[in-house]
């Protein structure tokens, strides 16, 4: 693992889990590893948990964290090759990236979609040209299409939940169910599509999605995992429902605030007594019902605490390889 | 102590005193006890020696300090139940504060009142909603109505300069008076409630406010203390004269301009050469005058100095208290 | 060396380059040196490279670093005196500069020129203000005239490169050359600045300076360099060309956007196949041609590594000598 920017490079997923898993048991137990070591986190866009738990996993390690909060617009990077750069952008990638590379020996980067143009987002030239201009390892802390971080905690919290009531899953698979809910916005598809990838690793899962029509995720990233409309069919019997809305990849960018896709406790009657899970921030009453996320069957605390643990084991893996290969 | 929001906390006021007394002449004495300890220090609110003087006391005692400087518009937090968050607000509070609980050890708060709706700002709604979700220990880095680490600054300040000055005032208890100044705009009444409320807990003291007609601050905080609309009166005589502007908290919010309560070096001859003070910033020829601020009467880099160490002091005890319960 | 503040200072010039070099082999090997010292960061305008490689430097010699972006306008502070402060001045330099003088151990300051009134820019108001009224060394990250640090390390790279290149250049003087180039908008002439006032202690090199007509430098800061408006002239035999746009000092603050001033690959042929320089960020094909940014003989990534190790060595000499002071 040189970086770590999706789920479906080569490493060994479940080797991360159980590493994070050590973690949290053992916060400090890895403190040399990061000593005399930099994480530089560029944060093109906001961030709070993100952010935190990034930062929070470095420094159990011992190693130091310096912040970039650069607003798109007033660090404006130039990211196509032969431009004259007399325009708004200030600097170009090519002289950026390198110096931050030196300066780090781990970089994190967060960059958003314009939901836009979707060949544009699909191409991830900003996670991308950090890639091929920087020569340390790279974190994606939530790029264009993809937030593996997230989806990490996510299984992570899958894993300990199934480890907590063993006896009530064990002669089944798990049936886990990413279900589409309502937003006022147009939203990123990055935790459903790297939720999805995840779910695809885990041979032992019965993973379902279940969208409005024309909401369907993009078939590079949903394969052949079973997609309905019928949100009923796929509750029923669910272990695990997770929340998420995402504006439509087809009609690029579009939303939808139908609040029949709202999850409430009803329809969680359908369920085998599911766990409620959600990346965060959520909008109660529009995403998910009050007394869903106010029960105890709700994940959403278990998955934001975790997001330490998995950060701290990518960044120890990383650090671990770097250090093998020199 | 399981929280730092005011000063009529059940705690020893003068223990910490002594604590901060005692990491002044030792600042890093006890720089083991924040080992592997996070700080976070949440700014709704701008904030410069504040920030500065509880990040360099966290640092003191080996502690981390991770800060979030977040706007208030652009992490709109909801903190009402049972809404539907359709609107501008991405967050609840319930969602927000737990995970932070999770990620740091004691949690700093600044959020200033609005000073539009009295009740509203009373109700300290952003500060107890932190007290209510986030299950670790908060301080007050200054909240809607009041800031009492400044007041424990203050207190300390003074308690220096008679200690420095014993043979003057051994005969008599030292006058203290709190007297209001002028201001472009409206201005909370935080530091003058606090210092308020401090200085009732100093039976030695002999305490005055002075203000203008209809600047009166609230009864539940000034209780019994001598309040006079005649600023000559209350300067006749006065060992402390801590200047501060604040604005009606009958009209609620309302401000004024009048000069004529700006101090002067003229004013201050009524005094026994008293020492002035002000929690900074301060308006130059609008609060306080020029000779004023210049002459070695004048407190103010002591008192922000001292912000340091009760924070330190503060912080340590809240520390001590958190291992003793574990 | 009580301050570092720009480059005619009476310190030894060498010794600090010598001390970067040692650095640079040894980051860490003076890590006690920083213990339990606080550096603080002022920016009152934007910076990525000159934040990251000063805080790396002092994290290097164990010094903790606090940053202050501080906005010109969200922190407004009022420089002159006697001012009746009822404008949108918050706070007085003289309330302001002792307080953070008492809470760091070495202060960094970055304040940029207006370029519309030359006499208050030469003036270095803020600077100035720093240094008058803070009682610990300061640290200039570029103030409204000079940028010291950029200088060091621009002239560590010249040296290393010409020891790697010895038997080349050893029997003549290295011609290096500080050529205009165009820009967008007005800019600051501080990196010239103080690349002017480095050479000129260099007695080893052959310095000349070429710009258009209306654009030499200030006087007293060229004195004696050969100056002339014929780039071509200048650029035959150089062995380093320093790229650098700065806007007028006669018709102060005036710019150009004159493309024929751009360096290209078949001006570097007039060279003695001179290595290139920049301070970044460098706008492409308007300053320099891609072709030249992207050839070997390109410097720039060099010059911004070595911004870590003057740092380092400029605030383990202050850190020394304030040590030695006590």
């Amino acid at each position: 693992m040189k970086h770590f920017t999706t789920l479906t490079d080569t490493y060994n997923f479940n080797n991360l889990l159980q590493l994070a898993t050590f973690y949290k048991n053992n916060p400090f137990i890895d403190n040399h590893l990061g000593k005399h070591k930099r994480l530089g986190l560029i944060f093109l866009n906001p961030s709070l948990r993100t952010r935190l738990s990034t930062q929070i996993a470095a420094s159990n390690l011992g190693m130091e964290t310096i912040i970039l909060n650069i607003d798109k617009d007033s660090w404006a990077l130039e990211f196509n090759d032969h431009v004259i750069m007399n325009g708004s952008k200030v600097e170009h990638i090519k002289e950026a990236a390198p110096i931050l590379g030196n300066y780090f020996d781990i970089l994190g980067i967060r960059s958003f979609p314009n939901l836009q143009n979707r060949a544009e987002d699909e191409n991830e030239l900003v996670l991308n040209s950090f890639l091929k201009y920087t020569k340390i390892p790279i974190i994606s802390l939530e790029s264009a299409c993809l937030h593996p971080l997230q989806a990490l905690a996510d299984a992570l919290t899958i894993k300990e939940t199934l480890l907590h009531q063993k006896p009530l899953y064990s002669n089944k698979k798990p049936k886990v169910v990413l279900t589409w809910a309502p937003h006022i916005k147009p939203i990123p598809h990055c935790v459903a599509n790297s939720f999805a990838q995840c779910m695809e690793l885990e041979p032992d899962y019965n993973f379902v999605i279940t969208n409005p029509q024309g909401f369907n995720l993009s078939k590079k990233i949903t394969k052949n995992v079973h997609i309905t409309h019928h949100q009923h069919e796929a509750l029923e019997n669910a272990d695990f429902v997770y929340v998420k809305n995402w504006s439509a990849y087809e009609d690029y960018g579009k939303f939808s605030t139908d609040s029949s896709w709202l999850l409430n406790s009803d329809k969680l009657k359908i369920t085998a007594n599911a766990h409620v899970m959600h990346c965060l921030p959520v909008r109660r009453q529009v995403e998910i019902a009050d007394e869903v996320l106010d029960s105890d069957k709700c994940l959403v605390q278990e998955q934001a605490k975790n997001r330490v643990w998995v950060a701290q084991a990518v960044i120890a893996t990383l650090l671990k390889n770097s250090i093998s290969c020199n």
